[in-house]
């Protein structure tokens, strides 16, 4: 049985005069922080006041770069954009938090791409390549979340970059390790004790149950968590309550501890 | 007299599709270059292209931070940007830029305020500070390029940063070393060998000679030159053409050599 | 006494996946809609759902422009930007809206200015003559919503556009009719009934009594309400409800029915 | 054959202090602009700088919309915007030309898509009715230039718009009438006197030849040129030349002589 797991969520999703999420509340939940780097969401003082807030709980800060698309909060896939240029936005964001970082007498551990540019780097060998390429560019010790089973996954691991795994909570696995459709009825799990339940069931297994009830093997060091909404932060306390109960211990992930390579 | 000196331009201000000024041949002409990060013109490939010419021409690497204001060039005033919100946009910049030079296995070296945000600093202590603060936050070793007999020069000297003194190659001076108006009929020299012959003496006198023709001491390690349009750039290169024949060794300004402190 | 009313308030400030105010609430109390035309918040869809809000409640159109400053939502006073070019930025957002309008078979009724370049024309008569000036280009049957006592109210009136004067339920007064600073203790009211009792003895007297008990003649054709909170949400209620209770007619501003000139 | 002819091109794409085309050698060659709307090129005093050299030298003043992406021009395929948001996206662009346009005492006859999203709309039936929905419900008078054999072409019809069937000058056709990809080596043609000789032939036989020999039915009412260097230039204006040599009427499109419906 895995003895410890780490709890990420994506913050730091304000912009300018606009609250998004409840990042006060998930930051007392989760191990490590996915911030958003100015481009889909963010903006430099709302990084700061998270890497601050980071440091203050002793969650794990990471970089959440996504497209430069502000409007559409990078949920839309811009196609054609050029790999040196999709490399450069990468660094950059990195960058800008990994200087946020420094001046906070800190660093950027991690790193999880945002959005449709995570979804197509998930599916898109070549944009997964420019992705490894970027991060390791900038800097090779940061620890890149991925899910098994992806383009993602097989960029990070050619790289020799050091990979944490994730599954998500409240979301359902098709029989290859990919997630559901969230056009499928039952894509998204509402019940935060059966999420629960399945979390631990995972961990216990070392495997998903599909929808068509196929074990498929997963080893992950992090679950990903959401903060939407008052649901989303209440499931999120039941998962790491009902962890800890069952004596998962719940930490950030470590370049040391993690089973990437 | 100054036996070498370093020239500065501000390079990288193209931005997606929109190409701006000479880079390449300015880039051949000096030896630092303040480099737009996005806020007010740049883009990350635009960063990243400069970044690796000047790596190949060997020509310090500066961050060139300034308002986040595209449509206006970072050249209007933008008031009551609150100090924490100022200091995070300016650590955003320079971490942005310090990330794309690591990722080309580099490092930013120096930093100089764009525009508005520039005169701003120049003339208002407050905002000095901020800005000291920010650069001294990301990283201490950055060197600072400041107009002597400003705001700005006190504060870099009070945060115990290093500075490089500037002076302008085609502007006048004020009785206390200040520039001239931009409106003044005298505020720009056009005239590229008298701009040269004004420099030379500079260097020799230890001193500015004002409108007035006041003497003001100066003991500049920097020149700043301009690349907007093709007078420009051949000003410049008479310019540095003429320091060469006198005799002035013209290189990248050090941390090490400066008289900063 | 007076015996018709306009309530007006900022809307339709959402911005891409962003949610601010509470439109839908504010949309049955108010009777004039200022909507945000995408400079400074809002976005093409929020202004075109909630112009069909304005619809479906009989809510009169108007237009809110403001700088082109998303991330400081519009509230720093940028200096420096050339009036043609403040023009055509004002022209451009108040065009946008009206397209958007056209679409939906009906057309924007008023503007008023938005934050700090509200505040800028509300004291310099420069920056209030080309706002004017713009107006009056775009469709000079537009009502324009202005403080008395104002250089705005003054470039309004010269350039013959119909104006509307408002009132702030919840700001205090100085002894010339304008605003006392949100700095001073006294700025705000809070208490709904207090700003509801005020409002009526300003419309029964037509006149605002001053934080120094000098009486200020005024005769507003609107009240600016705030919905920016429940609290805020409910103070608007209230107002609205004793107006009506006072038989106080509370309808859209008219261009015939208006004071103007 | 044909006894007149429209020019058009795409024009106002500078943007801030970044300069694009030349436009005021481009202005003396076409009879219709295609002006950006400022998303993704363009902004509100270039737009009104062209309107007004538009009206000063007789040029129809048409709206070029396009994708909310100043970084990529426009140029990216961004998938997965919702319809309505769209919809609103294209009228916010017309509107805010309108304003403009009206503003100078004038207004927008024509409207072409641009860049990736105008690829799109000539591609998939689906995003070009809401397109044609968008101009149709902002004005349906407004002319729609789209090339023949599009699903663009169909949705302007089917909207019962008035459509400007346009050929490219600079480029060569497949077998159905579509563009060639402008990989093949044949792509683009090059000289200016090919180029106005098979422009001539087009308005003569009333067709264009493919490149594998087939002829092709046309029947164009405006030829699109470019102007983004000078040989582009130099192009447009042997154009314009041969056509008024060989007694084509070169002027703006009109509603009542376009062969649309």
């Amino acid at each position: 049985m895995t003895h410890s797991i780490d709890l990420n969520a994506d913050l730091g999703e304000s912009f300018g005069a606009w609250t998004m999420g409840n990042d006060d509340a998930m930051l007392d939940i989760v191990t490590s922080a996915n911030i958003a780097c100015g481009f889909h969401a963010g903006d430099p003082s709302v990084m700061d006041r998270t890497v601050r807030t980071c440091l203050d709980k002793g969650v794990g800060i990471g970089a959440h770069p996504g497209f430069d698309d502000l409007t559409g909060f990078g949920r839309r896939r811009i196609h054609g954009v050029e790999p040196h240029k999709l490399k450069a936005m990468l660094i950059y964001q990195i960058g800008a938090l990994s200087g946020i970082a420094a001046a906070n007498g800190t660093r950027v551990r991690h790193v999880k791409v945002h959005g449709a540019l995570g979804n197509m780097a998930s599916e898109d060998l070549a944009i997964a390549r420019v992705y490894a390429d970027a991060v390791g560019a900038v800097d090779s010790e940061l620890i890149v979340v991925a899910m098994a089973a992806t383009a993602l996954e097989k960029a990070v691991l050619d790289a020799d970059l050091t990979i944490a795994r994730e599954i998500y909570a409240d979301r359902t696995y098709n029989d290859d390790g990919t997630l559901t459709l969230r056009s499928r009825p039952d894509a998204l799990i509402h019940d935060a004790d059966y999420a629960a339940d399945r979390v631990l069931r995972m961990l216990d297994d070392g495997a998903v149950t599909s929808v068509n009830d196929v074990r498929v093997p997963v080893s992950p060091q992090t679950i990903c968590l959401h903060g939407d909404n008052p649901a989303a932060v209440s499931m999120a306390e039941t998962i790491r309550a009902r962890l800890e109960a069952a004596g998962v211990k719940v930490e950030s992930m470590k370049p040391e501890t993690n089973g990437g390579h």
